[in-house]
């Protein structure tokens, strides 16, 4: 594998979730794999889960870690071509991406939607172009339109729970009082079509997301109705892909036990950070039924996985 | 040993001070106790000093460091129960806790007071709750009223450098521009009570220490006379507990070489960092009788030895 | 050797030179030198190139790094003797590098000029008191008037490119849209004139370097002429010495195709980061001449060989 950019990049779903599996079993298992090796993570947003499990996924394959946080003063680069650099940016992303992939063997970025310009966020400039010109593989840690390490993560953590039945999942929109990007549910919405449940998505009018990413998947506007046997709940935020930014706080669909209770016995699943009592009912995030924390810890596997896809071909 | 949260986790003082000096003396001789764990260092204020000794203790044990700074736009935690986090708050300490305990064996956590409600620092809402959630040992690396780590690293020094007689020692305020926590002066002085020593505090009126805290000790308003006889006098600034977070200048206060000539011939500490001819003058700080920067080095043994005793443990 | 100051710290620039060339064939080969070695990385400026390459070159030798950001907020030292401490600096330097080298067996630095007093920029008092008051080994990586280790970086690049004959190098100012330090353009005049070189110095009149740098080396104020014949030509912008920190952006200066079309087929060399359009039109520097890249890559070799040389000596 030469870069982790989305879901697609995995060529093997169900062996990649349990080869992860093995890898949660035992850690160190392949700590010589990436003795000397060094991976660059570079932020050009925050992040505390992904940044920690990256991390320590690239600890438990012997590797050394780099990290660059690239705050408000940071590193601000230039994408266009034949720009003349006069204005704010002080480096194009030829040098850039040349330039860092001689210190490291493996690089990853993490870089947000501006939420302002919908081609512009899913042009995905940033990670394509450090693809394009780094001479070393790129593992996406969320980019403007999809965070595929979460989605492996949640592959993973769904296997582990799954019934023996074919799994009905639902994905369901949540109100937030910030408008946030739609890479989480893009890289969920996409993963889950690579498995074999029953899937449904369900939101409010006019929160649908990308059609290229949810292609046939069912959309159900009424959140009671999609929930009905289900067996995994995934909640998230997003905002509008159509008026394309603009969020809603409509607390009708915020996830209470009354929900919960029209499902199969679901688990409840969110990637975190989670706004208790505006997305989520403590009833429900602190029930017996949520698996976040569990889906916190896996990914660390999912990253480690990546890692070791990587560090296996090259 | 679960936590480190205050030097009453110090379950035999003279022994853990014996066990560090040898720590010192062979930083690298439990090298492989800290081999394939990690401790993650969370910093929700600035740290230089218990950064580079807390990262370089777990270095000597063989120890991975992951470091996270949370600044101005960081990580703001939600610790009340049941609330509606639609304002600034984007995690509820409840997920943070048990997210970050996956990652890492140990957790270490700066946090210090806001110097804005005497109740709410005095709770140590952001230890307490670290410690309450998390699944994995938790270290103060100063709280909002403690700093223990300070607190041992100064037994260290006290006991590397005391007489034959049992020592007098001395806690003084001294005078500094800007409000400064109780944290260092409540758990030095909570150590010294451990130790065979005489103990006095001396500082202006108004300017008392929390009495759970100073419990017996003599307070003496007259520095000059608590200097009399003194073998250690140790140094800080701190603001009112009374008249809480209210602070003074008051210059009379300053550590001059005429006081310290009252002394036994004493050793003049201080945590650090220190502003010169504010709170000590030159002369002080530079003669030979001047531990401070033994004391710094000192860091690293105290909190090699916190870990040591965690690891060991665990 | 004690410290890296300055190139003039580099006794036999060949040998060095040989020997990183030969640390970039093997990088790895003396990775038991640094074995349970710290360095320090303390960045009063930000860093990328400097910060990937230096820490690599570390991990190389297989040493601990510690790396400081000292962002806005951080950790405002006092340099002055006396000082009454009630401003805004909180710490001395005299206990800061005391302190700093207990926990490290090498301090790395960087502290960029400020461009408001020539005659304080050139006392280089933050690098020349951590030298004086440190314990350990300090290496510049970047003060306010020199950048030895890019020097040592250019002097490696030009060995792998120079031709058999005895190459002629120029050294060009460039336009900028923002005021820079004269650092880069120092070290590399001083560096140059160490070497078997023909030697000329380009820029529009008023941007003299310092005199006590230049030496005689000869200063060509028609950047055409200064360009026939060149084997290496090297651009950099760089503020006033003589009306210090005045800048231009005189367009003029900048490099072109049918600028280099004078030379003798010369390279393109600059430290990077690199205004495109401005600073050098996209025809040379994505031209084959162009070894900017190659350049970045050597950054690593030049710190390791530096630390290399500093770990057998200690």
């Amino acid at each position: 594998m030469n870069n982790y950019f989305s879901v697609h990049d995995i060529d093997a779903l169900t062996s990649w979730v349990e080869e992860a599996i093995d890898l949660k079993k035992n850690p160190l298992s392949h700590k010589e794999l990436g003795k000397d090796k060094t991976i660059g993570l570079l932020f050009f947003n925050p992040s505390l889960r992904t940044r920690l499990s990256t991390q320590k996924a690239a600890l438990n394959l012997g590797m050394n870690v780099m990290v660059m946080n690239f705050g408000g003063e940071g590193w601000s680069l230039e994408y266009g071509d034949g720009t003349i650099m006069d204005q704010g940016n002080s480096e194009h992303i030829k040098e850039a991406a040349q330039v860092v992939s001689q210190y490291c063997d493996i690089v990853a970025i993490r870089a947000f939607a501006k939420l302002e310009n919908r081609e512009e966020d899913y042009e995905e400039i940033v990670l394509k172009s450090f693809m394009e010109y780094a001479s070393v593989p790129i593992i996406n840690m969320e980019s403007a339109t999809g965070h595929p390490l979460q989605a492996l993560t949640d592959a993973i953590t769904i296997t582990e729970y799954k019934p023996i039945h074919k799994p009905k999942i639902v994905l369901s929109w949540a109100p937030h009082p910030k408008a946030l990007p739609q890479a989480v549910a893009n890289s969920f919405a996409e993963m889950v079509q690579k498995m074999d449940a029953e899937f449904v998505i369900t939101h409010p009018m006019g929160f649908e997301l990308a059609s290229q990413i949810t292609n046939e998947v069912p959309i159900e506007y009424d959140q009671g109705k999609a929930f009905e046997n289900a067996d995994f709940v995934y909640v998230k935020n997003w905002s509008s892909y159509k008026d394309y930014g603009s969020s809603s706080q409509d607390e009708n669909w915020r996830i209470t036990k009354d929900k919960m209770d029209l499902t199969n016995n679901a688990k409840f699943m969110h990637c975190l950070p989670v706004r208790r009592n505006v997305v989520v009912d403590d009833a429900v995030i602190d029930s017996e039924n949520s698996v976040v924390i569990e889906q916190a810890n896996n990914r660390t596997y999912a990253a480690q996985l990546v890692m070791k896809k990587i560090l296996e071909k090259s």
